[in-house]
Order: structure tokens, then sequence, then C-alpha cells
């Protein structure tokens, strides 16, 4: 199986081979039309690293510092202050409200041409601080090499994430080989307007639709309008999208990426990062879904 | 030009395939890589007849009347007795709030599978009053050969309508050959729940978001993620997704189906439908976009 050459051979690996074979052999009973082969992949510990902190949690922190210089104001608000301090135990004290004004000072005001064009320079240049390099090598590369077996095998490969969606569009194609209309995620408004008699669309301060947990499969259905055969998530916040994928007819394959290799990137499991991983877990272990553990299944871990 | 043999041979059909010849050979300067050929398509009165009314505003109307028999209360509804009686113009004076509660009546309450399976029953079975030919039959059928030739040509064809998503996506594969993931359309609020231990999604009787004017730039930002390069579109409703498409970097195809032909389909102008067609009709000769005659350049209208 060279197309999948940085998994371990195990049943792990056996599992997503069988899967792909008997959905994709003519013949078969499990045979599915091209058009009907969806699998959807969260982003965020799923496809590449979450560890310290989401990347785009990230991104936003090196942008507030970046545009800080032109907006005294900020140091006097309890969030971006406490940032701009360095003085994160402080921010994470503002809770929501913080993430909510951290996301609205560095991802609205601007054009999503704008916003894209920044995106990228970031993804360029910036270096992930504890893994020390560019943060799309920060991909798992046995899940790259997952979407491109999968592509070959004639299906569509969906992001569903609760990332922002123009965030996670500026890069997925470069680092996944996904285009931005396969990539569905959380989304802020946008308002038709003219800047310099140019039509825009401009980024306003205002959440439309938050993609995680429930919205996930909302999401799915609004963006894609049918129910996937292959989900991967790593969290608590894909549940009910592998539950919605699971409940379809004909053959499924759910998977959870465990984080459980704390040598070569981070282990977290009861006590996991962001909103749990407990019920997931074990509704995995319950349905008899594939639990993907990056220790033994994983022969690298990083695309680069 | 067997690929487009419904077109008359005419300035129109011309410059739609110059267009097509000058972004897909390599060498050109106008050469788009595939992954950039975008093209977004109007659905009501672009791609299918629009005339006598909305073929969604049918289906509610049909849909109303097959659910009235359980429903004895809407004889009190001012919108909904009025259509129940047959008296389309009380039902006209209730204006949109009239339709939002026929909408509400006929496409909220039931799970999306449900909903697509009645629409698919219904595009199966019923007659357009007009035209007497099944709903899929009143597509244009220069319009398909044109999707197909975009298609053939390395384009991929997206829906971007003001009508219901999940309306179009139960049969714009089999009418259009456009699946699901490639229908952009206004959006009611679902909800994932439970049916009967199965994982769905409850369509509420809450609108999401509208999908036409300003809408559709705002929805193809959303969906699509990225200015499409060719537009065509028949109405005011259409405006801003062209000036959008127009506004990109390099080669633009714009286009308004004009609707003259009062013998074989209708002829409507500057006392359009629906909302009227003056101002895009006024910015297609202005700036030089396409305007398509239905009588000059359409050889025949309809797919069957």
């Amino acid at each position: 199986m060279a197309a999948l050459s940085s998994w371990n051979d195990t049943p792990t690996r056996a599992a997503i081979v069988d899967f792909v074979e008997r959905t994709t052999t003519e013949g078969s009973s499990d045979y599915l039309e091209p058009g009907d082969r969806i699998a959807v992949f969260d982003n965020d510990g799923t496809l590449w690293t979450e560890h310290p902190a989401y990347n785009q949690f990230l991104f936003a922190i090196d942008r507030l510092k970046a545009m800080a210089p032109d907006h005294a104001e900020w140091n006097d608000d309890p969030a971006l202050g406490a940032i701009l301090s360095g003085d994160m135990a402080a921010f994470g004290k503002t809770g929501m409200q913080g993430i909510i004004a951290l996301v609205m000072a560095t991802h609205a005001g601007m054009t999503t041409e704008e916003f894209a064009g920044i995106v990228r320079d970031w993804i360029a240049t910036a270096e992930h601080p504890v893994y020390k390099r560019p943060y799309p090598a920060t991909a798992f590369k046995p899940m790259l090499e997952l979407l491109d077996y999968l592509r070959a095998n004639g299906y569509t490969t969906f992001i569903v994430s609760g990332g922002g969606v123009e965030f996670m569009r500026a890069f997925t194609q470069d680092a996944y080989g996904i285009p931005p209309e396969q990539v569905i995620g959380s989304t802020g408004k946008t308002e038709f307007t003219t800047v310099d008699g140019k039509p825009v669309l401009m980024k306003l301060p205002e959440m439309d639709a938050i993609n995680d947990g429930p919205g996930k499969p909302v999401g799915i259905e609004k963006f894609l309008g049918r129910r996937p055969v292959m989900a991967f998530g790593n969290s608590d916040g894909d549940l009910e999208m592998l539950q919605y994928t699971a409940a379809g007819h004909g053959p499924r394959f759910m998977a959870l990426v465990h984080h459980d290799d704390a040598d070569r990137e981070a282990a977290y499991d009861k006590g996991a990062l962001f909103g749990g991983l407990d019920k997931a877990l074990t509704e995995a272990r319950d349905c008899g879904w594939t639990v993907i553990s990056m220790k033994d299944d994983f022969g690298t871990i990083f695309a680069s």
C-alpha cells in the first residue's frame, strides 16, 4: 500500500482499505457511485495539530499584535489588553466574550479578498510555536495520504470544521488539495458593497453560523446537501457529524483520530482540549467506529 | 458546433464559444486553470421557465392543497385560505407575509430527507399549468447544452438562485447534471435532532438566508469562496451577482437571458415579472455584457 505509506500496517489501515475497496469495486454489494462517495473531515486535531491551541487562534493573536500599533484603545479592553500584555491567564478569564472580541478585532472590517491575502501571507511565513515549523507542515502526513487515497478512488473530500471558512479556504488547496468550495466552516456575516468603484464583500463583526457540534450536520446539509458516507473527527465537537453520517443507508465509515502520542505530538483524552472527547470516544467504542491511534497507526506524524 | 446545436448561429453563440476557447486553450493570454473555471447560473427564468410564476411557488400551492384536508385551520388564514378557495387576487394582497405563510406551511415541520422525497415525487408527476409538460421539461434546451458544453471544457457549473436550496437539490442532478453541493440557494433554518432513534435534520419554520439580489454574491462567497468567471441571470435579482463576477481579474463573461419570445415562451421586459429587469438590462447594455435573446438566439426553447 504505497498509497498509505505513512500508516503502520495495523487493523486501522486495513479497515480503511477494506472499506474503500468494498465501496469502489463494481459488483460489490457495498458499491457506491462516484457521486455518492462523500468523505468529510474535521480540520483542527484531525487534519492538522490543535496543540497547544487552534492554529487559527494563534493566527488571531499574531494578527492582533501586528495591528495593535494602530489601535491604542485595545490596551483598555480586558481581553485584547490581556493578550497584548502577554497575560494569557487574564485573557482566559474573559471566556467566550474574549474570544469573540479577538475574532471581531482581527477577522472583520476588511474585504474577503483582503482577509484571504492576510491569511496567505501568515501561512507562508509564520512558525508554529511548539513544533517549530510552518503551519501547513503541522498537518498529519498519514491524513494527507488518506485524502489523496480517497480522491484517487473517486471520493470527494470535504472539510467540515468549526474554524472560520475564509481562514481555511486561504490554504486548503495548497495544504490538503481541497478547493474552497469543498470547505464548510463557521461563517461571519458579509455585506455586498463597493470600494473604490469595485464590488466587494465586506466582513462584518457579526457571526452567521457556528459550524461545531450539532452545527456540523446543519452545515453539511446546508452546503453539501446530502449525508456523507465517511466521516473523520477527533473530539466531542464532531460527535453529531459522526452520528449523522452513521445513520445513513448503506456502507458507512466513522473514525476518531485519537491524540495518544505525547512523544511525537500530544496526548489528551479524558481531560481533552477544547470541550472534551469522552462522549465521542465512548460512542466510537460502543458503536464500533474506528479509533485511529496516532501512536500505533501513524508511522510518521507531521507533513514535514 | 454540435455541442450547442439548439442555439442559432448568432453573435451570442459565437461570443460564448470564443470565451470558452480563449480560457481553455493553453498558451492563450486568457487561459484559466480548470480549478478557476467557475460558471454560475440563476435558475428561475435562466435555466427553466418562471412564467407564469416560479415553479417552486406552483409546487407550494400544489402542496398546500394536498395537505389541506389535515389543516382545517388554514381556511381561516387570510393568505392560505385565499389560495385554497382559488382567490389568487386576495392572496396577492397579502404580499410577502402571504408568501412566507405559504412557504412555512409547506416547507417546514419535516426532515430534510422527507422534504426531498416530496419534491422528487412532485417533479416526477406534476404538469406545468401553461406549458403542459413535466416541470423538468420547462428547462431551456439551449441552456442545458450550454451547461454540458462548459463542463466538457473543464468548467464547474453552479446554480445561484433565490429558490430554496433543498427544493432545487431534489432535481438538479437529473435535470441539469448539477450535484447537490453545486447548488446555492435560499436556506431555512434546520435543527439536528433524533426521530425514532435516527439522527435527522428537521426543517424549522424560519428563514436563514435569502439568496437574491445582494444576497447572491454573499451566498457565492459563503458557499463557493471565490469569484466566478462566468455568470448568467435574467433579472434585477441577478444584478449584484453579475457585478461581482464582472469586477474580478482576468477574463469574464456576463450574460442576461432576455425573455422576448411571446410566441414560444413569454415576453417581459420593462414590466418584468418578479422585481424587474430594467436595471440589469441597462447595465448589461452599458457594460457590454451579453444579452441572450430567446427569440433570436434560441433555435429551440424547451428541453422537450
